[in-house]
C-alpha cells in the first residue's frame, strides 16, 4: 500500500459529545493528511448486531484499501482483544467482539493480528474506557499511512475471531420464515432474507392478517401504502410510501416475517 | 473547470444509518481526493420544500465551482428525471422534483441535462431505491473531477425543470401577510418575507393578540422575550431570546404571519 | 506557521439546518484546501458551560497548530467581543464569553486580539445574528492558512478575557464534595472532581442512600450495575454498565456528588 488510504469511522458514541471529534484529532496527530469518512456514530449504545449490519452494508462501497475503524465496545477494558484484519477489500480495526463478523462473512481473511504493539497506540498506558481514542484510531491512522499490519501485534488464527450469531432465515413448504435484523431512519424494516432467496419468484409478505405485495420501488405504491421490496443493500425490506413501516405495523428488531411464494 | 471542486451533500437520510457514508464511499471510489461537505442530512423525510429552502440559503456561501448533490427523492424509481444543471455559481445534481427550484430562482441556467449516460453511474443497473448512491453521488464525483456536464446525458430545456410552488407574501393596506416557510433547530420561525419588503420601514409582527417589535439582534431583547428580526439568511424571522418561538407561539410551517407598518 | 492547519468547529447549531454547512462553505471560499473537523454541534442551545467543558476535553488530542473555532453565542450582535487567542497548543476563535475559559485554564496565552480588522471577515457588514459565518469561520480560515494573529485586530490583555465561573469541588473531613458538570450521550455523569483528587486512595461515591464502589472500567461491573471510575477525559464519573446513570439515579447538571475515602 502506498500513499494514504481513507479511514471510515463507525461507533455508538453519538454526536452530542466530543468523543468522535477526539478520535479524529488522535488520527490527525499521527497524519493530518488522512481523509476520514463517518459511516455513522448513532449505532444504538452497545448494540454490536446493529454495528455489524451497518459495517457489512457499507463495505462494498469504498475503495479497496480503506481502513474501517469501528468501536461498539461494551467490553472495553476487559480481556476482549483489540484486532486488525487485512482483507482483499480493506482493513478492519476495533474490538474482537463480533462487530466485524458480517464483513468477515463476505471476505476471506489475509492476515489477522491482536493489537499488542503499543508503539502504534497514542500512549503506552491507554484509558481503560476509551480504546477508540487511544488504540483503534491511532492504529487505523498508522495502517492508512502505510504501516504493515504485521507490525501491529501478534498474528492470530482467522478462525479465532469472534462471530456474532445471527438468526438464519428458513425455507418452508410455502415460502420463507425470516426476521427483522435492522430498522432504518425511515422506519423501513430490513429482514435477514437476501435477494437471492426470492429471485425469479412471485412473492408476498404476510404480517398479522395482512398480505403485503412485493414491488420494485416505493413509487410503485400509493402514499401510505405498505410495500415489500429488495432494498438497496440487497435484503428484503418492508416499508411504507411516505411513512414508517415500524410505526404502522408495530414491529421491532427480531420479530418474525413470513414470505409466501406464488401469490402476487 | 480544472482541479477538484468541492461536493456538498444534502438529504433526508438522517445520520443513524450508513446511507450518507455509503454515498461518500461511492464518491471516493471515483476520486478519493474530493472534499465533501455535508449541508444537512436531517431534512424531514420526503420534505422537498424544506430541502429547497436549505439549498437556496446555503448556495451563496460556497466557492463558485461547487457541486451540490441533493437527494430528497420520494419519486425514486419512478419516471421522474435525474438531472445535472450548470449555473454561474456551481453545479446541481439530483432528482428533478423541485428540490433545486429555490437556487434556480436565484441564478440562470447555463446548461441542464437529464442523467441518461450510465457510463458515469456506479453501475449500469442502479438500485431502484437508492439513486443517491448509484447515480447522483457518482455523477457529482465525475463533475467535481472535471467531466463536462454535456457528457452526462441529453440536454433539456431549462424551462422544463420542475418548480416547487411556494406561497407568496402579499402587501396589504397596513402591511404584509406572509407565512412560515421553515423552522430551525432553535425554534426560530422563518417567514417567506424577504428583508427587501420591510427595508427602511418601521415594522412589527402581530400574532394572536400579541404585537412583536422588530429588533436587529436577539441581544436587543431580554431573555425569554419574543423578537422579530431579519435573519442571517435574509428572511424576516421570529425568535425568542434563549428560547423557542415555535413552542412559545405554538406556530407551525405554513401558518400565517401579519406584518404591520408604522408601529414600532 | 507554514502550510495549512486543521480547523475544528464546535457550536450549538445542531445538524438539522445548514448553519454548520454554511460555516464550512465560508471557510472553503477562503481556502478550499483546509481540513475541518467537527467537535460537536449539539451543545445544548446557548449553554456556554457545556461548550467550555467539551472544548477543554478535546484540546489535548489535536495537532499543536489547530485552530479551534467555537460558536455558542447568546450575546451575538451585542457589545461582547469577538476574539482570537494564540496558545502553545493552537489558536482559539469565537466570542469572548467564557466558552474558551476551560482551555485557557490549561494553557497560558501567548497573544490575544479583539477581532476588529474586517478585512479578514467575509464581508464588512456582517449579519447581526450569525458571526459564526461572517466573522469567526473566515478568521479561522485565514489563521489556518498562515495569516498572523496580530493582523486580525487590536491586542487585548489576557487577563481581560471572560472567565466562566464553575463550581469548585471541596475537600471535607471524610472525602470530597463535588458536582456534576456534564452528562454525556451514554448518560454518564461527569463530575468536577479530577483524577488527581482521588489518586492513590480507596474511594466510593454516596448518592441518596446508595454507596457506589469505584472500579477501573465498565467491564469490572455486571450489566445494569452502577459504577464510579475515572473517565477517559480525566474526571471522576458515574455510569451504569449497559445503561444510563442519568436515568437510573435521576440526577442532573449541577447536582451534588459526595466522595468518601477509605471505603471500597
Amino acid at each position: 500500500m502506498s500513499g494514504n488510504s481513507i479511514i471510515t469511522l463507525l461507533s455508538d458514541f453519538g454526536l452530542e459529545d466530543v468523543y468522535v471529534g477526539v478520535m479524529k484529532g488522535a488520527i490527525a496527530q499521527i497524519n493530518p493528511q488522512l481523509a476520514v469518512i463517518d459511516l455513522t456514530h448513532q449505532i444504538p449504545p452497545q448494540n454490536i448486531a446493529a454495528g455489524r449490519f451497518c459495517l457489512m452494508n457499507a463495505y462494498p462501497y469504498f475503495p479497496p484499501t480503506t481502513v474501517y475503524v469501528a468501536v461498539v465496545d461494551p467490553g472495553v477494558g476487559s480481556q476482549r482483544r483489540g484486532i486488525a484484519v487485512e482483507l482483499a477489500g480493506g482493513f478492519l480495526v476495533g474490538p474482537d467482539n463480533g462487530l466485524f463478523s458480517g464483513i468477515l462473512s463476505l471476505s476471506p481473511v489475509i492476515v489477522a493480528v491482536e493489537l499488542t504493539n503499543s508503539n502504534y497506540w497514542r500512549c503506552p498506558h491507554p484509558s481503560k474506557t476509551f480504546h477508540g481514542r487511544d488504540i483503534f484510531a491511532p492504529v487505523g491512522a498508522h495502517l492508512a499511512s502505510g504501516v504493515s499490519i504485521k507490525e501491529l501485534g501478534n498474528q492470530v488464527a482467522p478462525d479465532s475471531l469472534v462471530k456474532l450469531p445471527i438468526p438464519d432465515f428458513k425455507t418452508t413448504n410455502t415460502g420463507i420464515t425470516g426476521s427483522i435484523q435492522y430498522i432504518d431512519h425511515f422506519g423501513n424494516l430490513i429482514t435477514n432474507i437476501p435477494a437471492a432467496a426470492v429471485e425469479g419468484k412471485n412473492w408476498s409478505v404476510t404480517i398479522w392478517d395482512l398480505i403485503i405485495s412485493s414491488g420494485q420501488t416505493y413509487s410503485d405504491s400509493e402514499p401510505g401504502e405498505i410495500i415489500a421490496l429488495i432494498g438497496s443493500h440487497g435484503w428484503l425490506e418492508i416499508g411504507v410510501n411516505n411513512g414508517s413501516a415500524k410505526s404502522r405495523l408495530q414491529l421491532d428488531l427480531g420479530d418474525t416475517v413470513e414470505i409466501i411464494f406464488g401469490f402476487s
